[in-house]
């Protein structure tokens, strides 16, 4: 029976639906799969860090964040820094959700290679460490018997990379073309209906799926490091974003979405790639697309990705949003959580 | 290393699409996975059995029995029957494909439950034995240390048990609706192009996707036992064709398709179910989609499903034909062959 012993570094939104999660799902994962936990180390960015090798009460370290208060009085020791947490907290499994860094993977790479080192299993929701790190960290995990996987990074936390590592094994990954930036996705869709590019945005930053700055989204950012992530995961090849052709949706006036209506077509931010000999092409840009395509009925906050392989038709993985629920903070989480079920069960 | 000792039961176009496979991966099995392995007993329906514990060239078999001849000269030793293949091949691991029978299951349960208690892992492309015997013969494979999985058996050969079991662990899946047999979805997609229903059907037997009695397909059976396979296995509850509410496509008329289609709607052979308490109701039947479903862009022989679990927003998973690439043998091969690929590694 695995007995597990957690570190959240990062205690954002994200790692705090994670613990709800875990707590709500104990009893079957004990029952399930047989495996019990306990939290012995948080760092937060801004209310301290807590640490205890025999066990902190999570929960009572979510509530305390989320009044606004410190958590160092919740644990039985302290630590100077995230490093030194790590170390010695006394953790078997770490989730790094500290905030993204596009341009090189810092601090989140130095964490995850501390956590390996210590023998600790990794799940991270940052794509930073993933494009910037993805080979030299999966190379560390496996020399130390680990694992280290992101499935949160690409769909939220809808299963991607597991379907192809566990459910397409042996199968050669020629191209894929989708939708991965939900907040473009829904400024599109807003355009479509006949709102204002900035009211569109405006909406979004009111929900919480955008920034105050939506430079990242909107420029196709975080759709290129998405795309990054994807060729440097499942075509086994190091890609940053920087390769990746990028077009935002700036330039997209509201004449050019109703004259692609008329012809009943929409505008979509599409992600592609596609190895062409031992070359991989990669692209963000606006294009438009008719009802045949599977990009056409992904809609609103809506993302999914179609892939070309060898050994099978086309295969789509689609995720929409329902009642709302799209983006959130519990579907992320729960792509950590399946990291976590899948490396230790 | 795994060195494994593969038998074929059934041995007609999907387990000779599944040899070549084998064959051509070899080198990659090998050098990704280190799994090796030979085949040890090949039993046809109609042209004899083969058998060799030392080995046997399964390459020559297909050869032989595409050129319509007996196999039996090809081994070192006979076979009285399927059974005793099964018992005196040596294999550890056995592809069952033989025909299914949608009422009982059987004589492929026969197969699988003497395979598991030989001590191999098992994987078919058999619905019989997932809707009549999955909790009965997954409980014996675990009593041996052994694996009984069936990929094929939905979605041709693409990924959707494995995506469950392994890439969404924990999820509570409270319904799912898609489209699960192809055949019936070409034929509505060529009757919206004005096509009339015996054409389409006929149509659909030259390209060998649909039977000379075309039953089976258009009055829902092939939908209805895929139904009641996601269910009993998804949903962890046994559950017959005959529990699912079932209306096939044979009353639609020219005039319906084209009155959907003036409404910018299209018939599709939908497939559902959902927990209802305690209860789980299930329907084959047609429905009106509009152009905000996700069953609206599968059109032709695409096949899809979309799932509703507790943790994700809706997630979809969608097949879809390529360069006519769709429901051949190749693509059902490829889900023998994941099975394999997981249960060996």
């Amino acid at each position: 029976m695995p007995h597990v012993k957690l570190a959240f570094i990062g205690f954002g939104n994200v790692a705090r639906s994670l613990v709800r999660l875990l707590e709500r799902k104990r009893t079957l994962l004990k029952e399930n799969y047989d495996i019990t936990f306990a939290t012995t180390g948080i760092a937060t960015g801004k209310h301290g860090s807590a640490m205890d090798p025999t066990g902190l009460d999570a929960m009572e370290c979510v509530k305390a964040v989320e009044a606004g208060q410190y958590i160092s009085s919740l644990g039985r020791l302290t630590a100077t820094d995230n490093i030194d947490l790590i170390k010695n907290c006394g953790a078997d499994f770490m989730f790094e959700n500290t905030p993204v860094n596009h341009s090189t993977g810092l601090p989140a790479i130095d964490h995850i290679r501390a956590a390996l080192e210590m023998g600790m299993n990794v799940s991270t929701a940052n794509k930073g460490p993933v494009v910037h790190g993805y080979h030299e960290l999966t190379a560390l995990a496996k020399s130390k018997g680990k694992r280290f996987l992101f499935e949160s990074t690409v769909l939220g936390g809808a299963a991607l990379f597991s379907v192809f590592r566990e459910a397409m094994p042996a199968a050669d990954l020629h191209s894929f073309k989708g939708i991965l930036n939900a907040t473009t996705n829904l400024i599109l869709s807003r355009m479509e209906r006949g709102e204002s590019y900035e009211d569109a945005v405006k909406f979004c930053q009111n929900i919480g799926i955008a920034e105050t700055d939506p430079t990242n989204d909107v420029d196709g950012w975080d759709a290129a490091i998405k795309v990054a992530a994807l060729i440097t995961v499942l075509m086994d090849t190091p890609f940053t974003p920087q390769q990746v052709e990028r077009t935002g949706i700036r330039d997209l006036t509201p004449e050019m979405i109703e004259s692609a209506k008329m012809q009943g077509k929409r505008y979509k931010l599409v992600c592609s790639a596609e190895r062409d000999g031992d070359k991989i092409n990669a692209r963000v840009a606006p294009e438009l697309v008719d009802a045949s395509s599977p990009l056409y009925g992904m809609v609103n906050s809506s993302t999914g990705v179609t892939f070309v392989t060898d050994v099978l038709p086309d295969y789509s993985i689609t995720v929409s949003e329902r009642e709302g629920m799209r983006g959130g903070p519990q579907e992320t989480a729960y792509g950590l959580f399946a990291d976590f079920v899948n490396i230790v069960k």
